[in-house]
């Protein structure tokens, strides 16, 4: 009985085949689905195993789910290696493995390196294109790490701003936003914190900050806020002040009020879980989203494993379609 | 920061391999290692996740964890599909991923199918070669299934049995293991679960039974019990009131108490969770095992992911070295 009949069996799609199949178009419509199917019920993300091994000083763990809606079943498995930079490697490190949920076989590996920052970058993207004013021209961005370009990359395709204000703890990292922004044809200047709130629409922070980088009062009205990089007890991007007087959005409540940005404002009785909307329930027309343009939205994006499956879906579809990549068996 | 050196690559085990490569001899080594470590606290397991996913019936879900003393990192990842074996498939279906502790590289993907067979049959044959009476010469077999014929092989070498009794529900599937004891030289007799009681002297059960079948007065003095089953919350295979009157030992407590054959035991209030011995203690020698040739001991195999850690560990070193198995790469 352990004879297979393995129809399709394992595409391998290699971080260079992702970065050839999935365009920002995809990932922001792949994540919108997924955000959608959350917040209707129809997918779900499992708990997340994480932890710190006691061995190079890393994390490891899993994050997965299943979209009934879009069948897509699996995990992303991986961590965060700190001494990898030093052989050469990237620090952060993820496979997806994605299963045919009809079956149980795994149907396909994909690499998660570059599809992590392109599906957090659609995220805060989809924010963006549901909740931030329609005449915003300002975007300020926090932080001027690997993903931040990605960031960038995927926020202008939302609104047509005009110039781009950033801060970065070390400001001798500027100069590869400052690259993207002119790639993209937007101004650009280095600003500090307090300047950044002052002149921006649209803010996007990601960092893997401890302590609030921005005071509520340097928020001006109408922002919108993504803030991507909090996913971990103790990490903290923003004032927990700014989160009592925002609108506030997140992918899922549920790691939003654990491990999210609004950890801290719910620790100090500031909000409560249920003062917390998902995106998907905007995306999906059950909620309004910003009501009025005075408003302050803020999306809390903490990242979630159906995030994952749903842009490595698309890659391993798109890679089978075009004959890309190698087809293993285990059967 | 996305270009990544791999060594080694990423070796693909599959299950025809997994059969020609690793020997019960290896998988009893690895595992009998894997729980020693584990007594030692060298290694530990991750919570589980276990899902209906509401989507064919199937449970799905991951086991992983890290050994420190093996260095074997990752999990594996499958579930259960009933549906499958009207499509030519096997019901149970996973798949171990292994990734190098030093990067969080993924370097092994491994059919799980037949290993999980063969962990679960070195897992009840490390606890016979621990605990049972060195004299024992009559194996009762409790269930006919797919895995009994593992567990009856594998437990054969361990002591000098002469006679293989034996019951399951369906006693049309009892030949199979009279075909197997037939080729270990072993005498068969097919029997009542009461008879088997009073004829054996180590005891397997490998079924996916929800009630006792197995009574603690049917059971003799000197008696060994493996009760590799149960897994889930609501299964039994043993009388709770067995637990009380034997020397209770599992590959992990924790495991044991919350979905293993002691759940039902604590649960009453017969034992609880300080009167059960990791196996592994008596590997170490920290524990003495077996008191008395008069004692009932009895093993609760829950199945842990580090044993397919471990086994799967063994099978993708000796692919690699003898050159077997694809080679890909996601860097």
């Amino acid at each position: 009985m352990d004879s297979q009949i393995e129809t399709q069996g394992i595409v391998i799609v290699g971080e260079e085949i992702c970065r050839q199949v999935i365009s920002r178009t995809d990932a922001f419509a792949a994540v919108s689905d997924v955000f959608a199917a959350m917040a209707r019920g129809d997918a779900y993300n499992f708990p997340v195993v994480r932890e710190a091994i006691g061995h190079a000083d890393a994390l490891y763990g899993f994050k997965g789910g299943f979209d009934r809606a879009g069948l897509s079943l699996g995990l992303k498995a991986g961590g965060y290696w700190p001494g990898n930079a030093a052989k050469g490697l990237t620090n952060h490190q993820s496979t997806v493995c994605l299963f045919d949920p009809d079956t149980g076989q795994l149907s396909a590996l994909v690499g998660g390196n570059y599809l992590t920052a392109l599906r957090t970058a659609a995220s805060s993207s989809v924010s963006i294109a549901h909740l931030a004013r329609k005449d915003a021209k300002v975007l300020g961005m926090v932080g001027a790490g690997h993903q931040s370009t990605f960031q960038l990359r995927a926020a202008a395709e939302q609104r047509d701003f005009e110039k781009v204000v950033a801060w970065n703890p070390h400001p001798e990292m500027l100069p590869r936003l400052q690259a993207v922004a002119a790639d993209l044809g937007l101004a650009f200047e280095g600003v500090s914190p307090e300047e950044l709130g002052a002149q921006a629409d649209v803010i996007i922070t990601i960092t893997s900050a401890h302590q609030p980088l921005l005071m509520a009062d340097w928020i001006r009205p109408g922002t919108h806020i993504a803030c991507m990089g909090t996913d971990t007890t103790g990490k903290q991007e923003v004032d927990p002040a700014l989160l009592a007087r925002a609108a506030v959005f997140a992918d899922e409540v549920a790691q939003s009020v654990s491990i999210g940005e609004a950890q801290h404002a719910v620790a100090q009785g500031l909000i409560s879980e249920g003062d917390i909307t998902p995106v998907g329930a905007v995306i999906n027309g059950t909620h309004a989203g910003r009501a009025a343009n005075g408003d302050i939205t803020l999306f809390d994006g903490t990242g979630v494993g159906l995030q994952d499956l749903a842009v490595a879906s698309v890659a391993a579809t798109i890679a089978r379609e075009r004959g890309l990549g190698e087809v293993v068996r285990l059967g």
